[in-house]
């Protein structure tokens, strides 16, 4: 009998993002004609052009599987080398990050479900709350956890709350844990860490023998040399996190797919006995085995991001979106709306006002503004109470969307 | 403590290819004249350029993606809708499958690894032997293995073996099986099951209530229209497989990289207290939860080789690789060699000649031909005896390979 895995139907039916698109499909039944208005700023999706650099190389590199003498097949499920040297040298830029480190993946939520692979069961698992949902759900499915409570919260994580009362820092947790998922610049908060808090929980991991995984998606969008991009700007990080980026926030990817993790070949877990097990090994050995590596021509895609011209192309893309940001900023701000992130992060999280549910924040904006934004809630239960306005979007609808952000809250 | 997957330590060191290419890089320092003229017939990865149809509809996705207007950002996680369309009207013409039941992604090897997260633990668990060493390894890393043997098997998985004795069909399992991977045109055997082979399987399934993972990798390849290129044109399948499939051997995308499976929405398994639960649900919550989709871009090459050229340019690159798959085939017939497969595949499996292990034969091959073959122990306990040759190269090479092959047996 093909027993199926159960952890699955501990899941709630909606995960966030098909839920949103669920009653957007109901409204624009019910109202097609405000439906014509809608202007979407809930899912984090980039909207711009891809940059002419990608563009131009992924086209020699179609011309190159054209012509048998430069055909290729299957690459390194690692990644090509000159992938792997282009993100040691440019993303990684003095860290002391090796080639050899950098894994070249189809995406971060891959990565990100995928490195439950090479890790045992019964680990404590902490999360900051409001959280990324990949994170919880792939813990849920790999049986980390027990069922959910009413407020969705599993039994066994252990939830790290991040609100307007701790400034959106969360406290280390009470009690040892084993892995510790962080992303910085937060998603969905938008706020940042500094040196010194990510310092706090370096020291936190290798004190309890815990491992960080650090989600630095939205590192491009750091304004302030002073705020950490990387872990490994920290002193110890390389004993002890494994650090995920993407080329979808910068680079415009979200559609093409490429990102990567980097695993330092002196960061260990252990056997039941206690033998120390280096984490590199175990991901190569997934990764040859479960992956078969990134299309070709996207690598040479993402190889030419980092080129000079790339580089510039990137830069004016981020700041496209940041100018966006700064706008539903002021624009929350003059609606008289406490407002937080969006400064070095695409994401602006916004106070529900009194009384109003982040779901009830949702479903307002969708009829009386026909404007699509994220509750807070669907990020977690600290997430209550709040709502994300995503920054990626045209300029011109961005501007559109403050106008009706002023006619909702009457400023 | 950030305690492992101790089913790792499991796992030999060498999976087959990267023990191959460690062979031929001592083999290429300690000869390098000799080195100089190696064919690689290993690995089954295609040399030919890839068709023009796909790369033309590539440029033109990216051109797509250069413009406002026409970007695209994420994608639907199982695939756009324009592909599974295509794949469902023409790979499955006549066959009864439903778009929605096809999960587009960006390989066979992710798939039939990652389709083990939706099954439960304790299965036991059918393999053919010798055998893709994947569908092994990912149920040793999921913990559905005891420790290996020192013929390399795996306590309790059921091993069935083909073999010249019983014409490389596996016989139906002596004790009840949940799960069983079947792959016709199979890798490494090149031997093709008749649709009463098939039917025997299906009817097994459906009788003890087991799921059969089909893998069609190599379907392109059969030559004949009373041999089954899918388990759906067998009855009852639907209700008891889910299909395998790619575009890497039909259209030269090992390293575009695009594939599919199928999961037909009536396909139940069971929970343990006997509920039933759709396949289909489950895979479509892991897909959209630890995968992002498929490159736009090569989603649109795989839709074009689906036209009329598209499908006039892989005809060509199957039949020339059919073409070398004969004369390789011809030519270890003259030298006194059995060989099987290669007549509805891209494999041909050589008895070695008596006394010759496989692995000694590989090493003979590269020393006295420089043709890197693969070992047939290396599929499994059940491939020893045996060598593979690849059909895929270019025609000199082969023709060069064949010579060779004489010069070796003295025909």
């Amino acid at each position: 009998m093909a027993r199926v895995n159960e952890n699955f139907l501990k899941l709630k039916a909606g995960y966030l993002f098909p839920e949103i698109a669920r009653r957007v499909r109901v409204f624009s039944e019910e109202e097609p004609e405000k439906a014509k208005k809608l202007i979407r700023c809930g899912i984090g999706d980039v909207t711009e052009p891809l940059p002419l650099a990608a563009r131009t190389a992924m086209k020699e590199a179609i011309d190159e599987l054209g012509e048998r003498a430069s055909f290729r097949g299957y690459g390194p499920e690692q990644g090509y080398e000159f992938l792997r040297k282009a993100i040691a040298e440019h993303a990684y830029n003095g860290l002391g990050v090796d080639p050899e480190e950098v894994f070249v993946s189809d995406g971060s939520k891959c990565d990100s479900g995928n490195i439950l692979d090479i890790f045992g069961a019964g680990l404590k698992i902490a999360i900051t709350d409001p959280v990324y949902p990949v994170y919880v759900d792939t813990n849920v499915m790999a049986g980390n956890t027990g069922e959910a409570d009413e407020d969705g919260r599993f039994e066994g994580l252990i939830y790290l709350p991040c609100t307007v009362e701790n400034d959106f820092t969360p406290a280390l947790p009470d009690e040892p844990v084993d892995l510790i998922y962080l992303c910085y610049p937060n998603n969905p908060t938008g706020t940042v860490a500094t040196k010194d808090q990510l310092q706090r929980w370096v020291d936190y991991a290798r004190e309890h023998d815990a491992v960080i995984l650090y989600d630095a998606a939205y590192e491009a969008y750091v304004q302030d040399s002073e705020l950490p991009r990387s872990i490994y700007e920290i002193e110890g990080a390389r004993e002890c996190a494994i650090e995920f980026r993407s080329f979808s926030k910068n680079g415009g990817f979200t559609g093409t797919r490429c990102a990567y993790i980097v695993i330092p070949k002196g960061l260990t877990g252990s056997t039941g006995s206690g033998e120390r097990v280096p984490l590199h090994g175990l991901w190569a050995r997934r990764h040859s085995t479960k992956f078969n590596g990134v299309s070709y021509l996207v690598q040479r895609g993402a190889e030419a991001l980092f080129t000079v011209e790339g580089k510039t192309q990137v830069r004016k893309l981020v700041e496209h979106y940041m100018g966006n940001a700064a706008l539903l900023r002021e624009a929350c701000e003059m609606a008289g709306l406490a407002v937080h992130g969006g400064q070095h992060s695409p994401y602006v999280w916004v106070q529900c006002p009194q009384g109003v549910d982040s779901w009830g924040m949702f479903d307002q904006m969708l009829e009386e503004a026909q404007v699509v934004i994220t509750p807070g809630a669907g990020f977690g239960a600290a997430g209550e109470g709040y709502f994300r306005i995503s920054a990626f979007n045209s300029r011109q609808n961005v501007e559109e969307v403050c106008q009706r952000i002023g006619t909702v809250f009457g400023s």
